[in-house]
């Protein structure tokens, strides 16, 4: 597609942005389709298991919705829809937020943990799908993410 | 994320992968809700501008829907509702398979040809969101974006 692109609107035309952006988009849909397929071994979709880590690692083991959908950057419904899937499945418990009589947190629950560490093992033993890079590869790539994070103001405020 | 996940799993257990998949998640998250909102000034979506794109790169600007949903990597009834969407806003137009009686080809219009541009300019305006990275680091980014693609057999077949 990068070379269609080049002889299209020629190589002046921010082709090399284009092309890393591209290899971006495909790289994550690759991932994620691998992840899928793990968390789908233990009933979950990546979605839904990257909400059990957020939960996992947030203090008392619980967050408001609102801060759900924020940290994982999804729409509001979608963060909605996550959690009812993960409530229905005894993953995550609704509790009242006693500063928000309309709100509510979520709470991970014994379950969701072992399904979440069960996940992340099999994540682990795939490597997150990157064995093809070694240990100097990896800190480079993590390094232009982060400027490219950097850059897009993703660690401000 | 990256921190504490060391912290609880250990150096050991593959946090450098683990950095890097969660990082290109995460700058594929903000590319795309940059990608979406320059999309939207023109009445699409990024994913509707990326059908427009594959469309107007194919031979005689047109393919068969089960072909679109392979290329763009999403589910069949995603592809059809990205089409259905195009063909409302007469930016595509649905012409008969004459191999497959009941399948169908899906033909890029003048003014899908003309919205696709616009988005165009618009990205390569925004430098595709990526600015920040000169051309070396853009070369060493793609080259190992490549080397997952590879690893993860996106070239073969």
């Amino acid at each position: 597609a990068s070379q269609l692109w080049r002889d299209r609107w020629g190589r002046e035309s921010h082709a090399s942005s284009m092309a890393t952006a591209t290899s971006i988009m495909r790289v994550q849909q690759l991932l994620l389709a691998q992840f899928d397929a793990i968390a789908g071994r233990h009933g979950l979709t990546f979605a839904r298991y990257e909400a059990l880590v957020l939960l996992t690692f947030s203090r008392d083991e619980r967050l408001s919705m609102s801060r759900i959908g924020e940290r994982l950057m999804v729409h509001p419904t979608s963060a909605t829809n996550i959690v009812q899937r993960l409530v229905a499945q005894g993953f995550v418990e609704r509790v009242p937020n006693p500063a928000d009589r309309r709100g509510a947190f979520a709470v991970i629950t014994d379950a969701g943990r072992a399904a979440m560490e069960a996940v992340t093992r099999d994540l682990e033993a795939a490597d997150f799908g990157l064995a093809m890079l070694d240990a100097e590869q990896h800190e480079v790539m993590f390094g232009l993410l982060r400027e490219v994070r950097v850059g897009a103001g993703d660690f401000d405020g």
